[in-house]
């Protein structure tokens, strides 16, 4: 598949002349946003498709979402607009940016960010760019934290919500993360923080990512993948204990490409800001925090997604409506686990293509079902 | 609760003579094995029970389950053996023991062990103490396995089998102790496995326990016990990467506290065997080892047990009973997770009271339920 370039790509810089203040205490100044668009924003501006990656993604929703482009996105229609979160090291001021401060990359000195304060800093870029109305904001996992709390925080730009395989963590999700940020610190070459860009902690990162990937991915998908199948390039499991099968070296193989692609600090930065996500942050509670939502909410569950079970994305579905807004939650069928929502983009197109029409959902595709809507 | 000491405990010495030839290939000489013995062996030598002890146990039976003592195990009738596995660091040869060829203890020169080579050597050091039929062979988790081991590879010295939260591991299993060894070999105190007995590689076996707490509990318990709360001595998340929520701070303690009773060498010795038990090594396939089985076995699953899901635990009984054994299958609900064999000793004491008085098992308890008999 080749890959679609974006229409427009650059920075917006903000906080220029007053500090960008974060829910944590700390603050940034200036704060830089990468953003990739896809498509023109058209005249009455109310074509602005809001994409919101996850953890590992960058602002070039075409590079890891492909399938959604031409299937429900479409480019002679929709203004496809995408901005690299706050933390991370595609770009947007992040722990490997320059901290004006002191001439150096922030490091591990790099302040601890929320949800919230992503999405605040994604909207004033957004105003930058002239984007003040969204006619969806899409994401999932802490794409999906970022939709909703788009919703809530900024109730009358958003008109519908799409988030797949998100709820506040769970003590198991949070748990995990916690081990992964563990991994990190554990490697010598992590030092706190303090390495040099090059010589990131990849024995420490690579794990982390092992540990995310049994998350992402289900124990029936390993079944049916790995089995108990020795590793592929020959070892013998029963005869050395450094020789592995195959899921494991799937598990490394995964460390291994990840460490070349993104920073151990940002890795702390993002996985900490999706344990604090919570809705009720910043309000009374969270059915308040709700009740400010005016857009239409389509939340999407995966039936083997264990680091965001289905039941907690229904039950929050059900807290959504309770709370007076408008809210359809569909369930669909995979044995990918989280990571479904990479993997099975088809049914997920047929979720996301029923909310872009604002069609009632009946039956959305083969494998989906909608439970309640 | 006072802890119950055996009546008689010490070591077997083996393979004094000749070398004890371990299925991968490696060999040991000699084999010390740690036994305790409750209760006395009766002149017919009928009333032994043997008790397999999991990954980190000890041949101290009642020092780790010690509600199965008055329960279950009545010891003016019953005599209790255990014995700690090979490989382990609890007074059995293991990397911790001194390799008479260097001197020095093992370390990470002690050879590759199977659950099969454990129950060898156990069945000769039960040779030793003059102990030849079991009426019973109990254990969960690698001491099921073990358990299986022994009704296939000595069907004419086991009455009764029964094994709890057994079976192969799965992918998913597989892919979490890979993660635990790895994270054991991340650390630089672990040094390829030399280190100094008094400077253990902490952080990385820690870290490995803390992955292993997560797949012995379950998502619902720590929901239950944890949820989002922060972390009980007051740290705040939302404040501080460094902060933790309450069940980062309980796998953490948990981590701590097993470094400073178990040795890294010996943790992968044992989760490498646990990796490769198949009851078809040895055999053609596991159907021609399972049909060897004269004993009864149980097999006992936990509903919310995701190391060993209890939909492997039953189809493991269907193999067995296919395979033409006598064989059983319970299940109970628990939302303890793999552990469920160490926190609800109560209802796996129901299933073993059942199987102990050769009854057919019609309802176990409350609890429990019998699936397939």
């Amino acid at each position: 598949m080749s890959t679609l370039h974006p229409t427009r790509e650059g920075d917006v810089i903000l906080a220029q002349d007053a500090p960008f203040r974060l829910e944590a205490g700390g603050s940034l100044q200036p704060v830089c946003i990468r953003y990739a668009i896809y498509g023109e924003l058209n005249e009455s501006r109310d074509n602005a498709v809001l994409v919101c990656h996850a953890l590992s993604g960058s602002a070039r929703a075409a590079d890891w979402w492909p399938e959604m482009f031409g299937s429900v996105f479409d480019l002679s229609r929709d203004c496809v607009v995408c901005t690299n979160i706050l933390g991370s090291c595609y770009s947007s001021t992040g722990p490997t940016s320059i901290n004006r401060a002191t001439g150096q990359p922030y490091g591990p000195d790099f302040p601890q960010v929320s949800v919230r304060d992503i999405v605040h800093a994604q909207a004033q870029a957004l105003d930058e760019l002239g984007v003040h109305r969204l006619r969806i904001v899409i994401g999932a996992s802490i794409g999906g934290m970022q939709a909703l709390q788009w919703s809530v925080d900024y109730p009358e730009r958003v008109e519908h919500c799409i988030a797949i395989g998100t709820a506040p963590l769970s003590a198991m999700g949070l748990a995990l993360n916690h081990l992964q940020r563990q991994a990190i610190r554990l490697d010598p070459k992590f030092n706190g923080g303090n390495y040099p860009p090059e010589e990131q902690p990849t024995g420490g990162l690579g794990l982390a990512r092992a540990i995310a990937m049994c998350s992402y991915k289900s124990a029936e998908l390993f079944d049916e993948r790995y089995a108990r199948k020795p590793n592929r390039n020959g070892e013998d499991p029963l005869r050395s204990f450094e020789h592995r099968y195959d899921v494991a070296g799937y598990l490394d193989y995964q460390g291994q490409k990840f460490v070349q692609r993104f920073d151990a600090n940002a890795y702390i930065v993002i996985s900490k800001a999706m344990d604090t996500f919570d809705l009720a942050h910043g309000y009374s509670s969270e059915a308040e925090a709700l009740k400010r939502i005016r857009a239409h909410v389509s939340l999407v569950g995966i039936t083997s997604d264990w680091l965001f079970p289905p039941e907690a994305v229904r039950a929050l579905a059900e807290r959504i409506e309770a709370a007076g807004a408008p809210c359809d939650y569909t369930e669909f069928e995979s044995s990918h686990g989280h990571d479904g929502f990479l993997a099975e983009v088809n049914a997920i197109a047929g979720v996301v293509s029923g909310r872009f029409h604002a069609r009632r959902l009946a039956v959305v595709k083969n494998k989906a079902h909608v439970v309640c809507s």
